[in-house]
């Protein structure tokens, strides 16, 4: 499918990619099953880029960090990664310093391995996700590597489930962007499970470019579109012991972001915006995709700070599974949101239809608002009447019996 | 049961008294079905009191207030209140100009019925609970408030079940406090409903003694109370529209406050403390009480953000009705609440069982604590090693399928 962007106002085509990470060009993968995870399902992934790369990165701020992110944090000071090795089933978290080891041990294991293959690699990152403060069985994963490293290969779809925890889908995306003649791709992998709010376990997104990116512009720009699109589905301030979102640029494809400045910014937050509401339609027990949206607040934070109140209530999130239109739970969510505001100046809408307007109910049939909940994509739309031109999105999912039945025996 | 005081060191004796609202001189309960619920059970309470009483309350912070919250704001700056009129199945909230009427309306019948009955009545407050953007049927509450009105009597237990939405069991708690062959009562009933963290739904507690108390003093001592009660199971900050705590004093028994301030303070704190707990146990679909201790942070207010994230978190609670020892939850719970640490300074108990210590899970046995966690009363200890002397306490119930069902179709 060709479209043009939505996101920008460039004349640019973008060409939707089936390969995800491996879209652009340079990036190859291998995943395996190397037995962290208790099922035998694959649940270790490298992914490598065969010519010299930049990378960037966001970081979970729990204060309760994984070994590999505190490692991160040191290699991408460091500069230079033209690999990542992630492994699902441990957390590799709260687990003591055999855990550090493990972490270092791993990552020094890929990039000698790696390096014996001929596959030059100047750094890797490491991510993980499991349950948090149980032993690594680091040497499963070393034994496992020669075979990912042989393996290297134009994959996506084997990588983007081995780093599934919860998750019942895979999640890929990848653009191809055309502009002047000109060819570079964005792509990437994501996983959630979880609840995505308030609380999620983890979130693990890798993406990967073709274009030439100085490492700084990387970090910049991963950092912005960050913020817009996997933190508008409540990762930021509820974010994980392992949560990480990785971006490795290599210049494959012989174009400099100098020249495609607007056209890479508007690619990855499309990628990242499309993986992350993959992610938040995936959530644990999720039978719908919920998107809030404030519009006319006084500032961009009032409005935000009301958005993300009431995608994180579960009571508004429990009413989305049921198709009740209970509204009341979105203006008393709203209410406590710290913004200070009058309900006479407030429109809600509800599945499309204006349920309460300037401090009373609308004459709205609640059967005909349950039908229309009853979608795949529910929409909750909070306006203040005559008011600014902010507006503020989040993205959430229901709360379902699934949701407590998976996390109730999660870790035994 | 006569017992010392476990709250303050005064050498007084409490005796529990099964009266609850009613156990203190000079007040009188009668309980009605009105017809606002939709099932045929009672669902209005009228409380008064025989001699002129003072009033004092904490009202919700919720920008969304309804209607008699917002009343009851201009009530108790008037002064002088001897009747509560409380209703369930109706909110009254967020339902227009006729909504505030009603509310007044209720106020201004109940204040004139009692007179025309000898009951003297200088001023009412009102109280709600239930779905809220519904119309209320207020002449239904009006033709049975004469029923009510000649049906005062001391009895506490209708009143207890008549404030009830999905409450499972009522609540109602009461001491005698002998002090010096003297005889003074606090007692009260509550409702809680909703989860209670953390975005409750509606929590209400009527308070009566029989001491006399200024109303200055009456504000001051519930507001502190209500901090240390109530509030610490996760009410403030996410209060509902329609919380409400009040408390009424009538100086029945011939005692001054000012003779007993130190046992007023510490009685109020017991029945507000074991009326909280009971509000805790029963949360929606709750299956046990989940006590949250933290000890040792640097600041009394690091040590509240940490019990109230770990008290909050949805991935805990979880964890907690599948008896399911998954501390990394505990951790990560702690690790985003806004308090910097190192997990090298800390020690997580689950069930009485250490199972972290400086950085690294102990040799704890997960069958056993999995075992210990299986009882109604389950406690997690957050301590800092070497940490100062503060401790801050949550209480919160677990997180069941019955919740989501509960909540799923609470408004249809």
């Amino acid at each position: 499918m060709t479209k043009s962007s939505e996101i920008c106002k460039l004349e640019i085509e973008y060409k939707e990619q089936p390969y995800g990470v491996c879209a652009a060009k340079g990036f190859f993968v291998a995943a395996g099953y190397a037995g962290i995870r208790k099922v035998a399902r694959d649940d270790l992934v490298l992914l490598w880029s065969d010519k010299p790369a930049e990378a960037a990165g966001v970081l979970t701020t729990n204060q309760v960090k994984a070994w590999c992110v505190q490692n991160n944090a040191e290699r991408l000071k460091a500069g230079g990664v033209e690999a990542i090795l992630c492994f699902a089933g441990n957390a590799n978290a709260c687990n003591g310093e055999l855990g550090a080891k493990a972490d270092l041990e791993i990552a020094r294991k890929t990039q000698e391995l790696l390096e014996q293959h001929g596959k030059a690699t100047r750094g890797v990152l490491t991510a993980s996700t499991g349950v948090i403060g149980r032993k690594l069985a680091s040497e499963k994963i070393i034994n496992k590597l020669p075979e990912l490293v042989a393996g290297l290969a134009k994959s996506n779809d084997s990588a983007a489930r081995a780093i599934m925890t919860t998750d019942l889908v895979p999640k890929s995306f990848a653009l191809q962007i055309n502009a002047a003649g000109k060819t570079f791709h964005v792509g990437g992998i994501a996983k959630g499970s979880g609840m995505i709010a308030p609380n999620m376990a983890t979130m693990l997104a890798f993406i990967t470019t073709d274009l030439e990116v100085p490492a700084r512009a990387l970090q910049t720009e991963i950092e912005r579109v960050t913020d817009r699109t996997f933190n508008c589905i409540s990762v930021d301030g509820d974010t994980s012991t392992n949560d990480m979102v990785l971006v490795l640029a290599n210049g494959a494809s012989d174009l400099k972001w100098a020249d495609y400045k607007e056209a890479f910014s508007a690619a990855l937050e499309k990628v990242c915006q499309e993986l992350a509401l993959m992610v938040a339609r995936d959530g644990e027990g999720a039978t719908k995709l919920v998107h809030v949206t404030v519009r006319g607040a006084r500032t961009e934070s009032d409005g935000k700070k009301i958005a993300r109140t009431i995608a994180d209530s579960p009571l508004v999130k429990t009413a989305c599974f049921g198709n009740d239109p209970n509204w009341g739970r979105i203006l008393a969510a709203a209410g406590r949101a710290g913004v200070s505001f009058d309900v006479k100046e407030v429109s809600v809408r509800l599945a499309g239809v204006e349920i309460f307007r300037a401090g009373e109910p609308t004459n709205y049939v609640p059967d005909d608002v349950s039908a229309k909940m009853k979608s795949k994509d529910l929409t909750i739309d909070f306006e203040f009447i005559n008011g600014s031109a902010h507006t503020a999105r989040m993205w959430t999912c229901d709360f379902s019996y699934d949701y407590v039945k998976i996390n109730a025996d999660y870790g035994t």
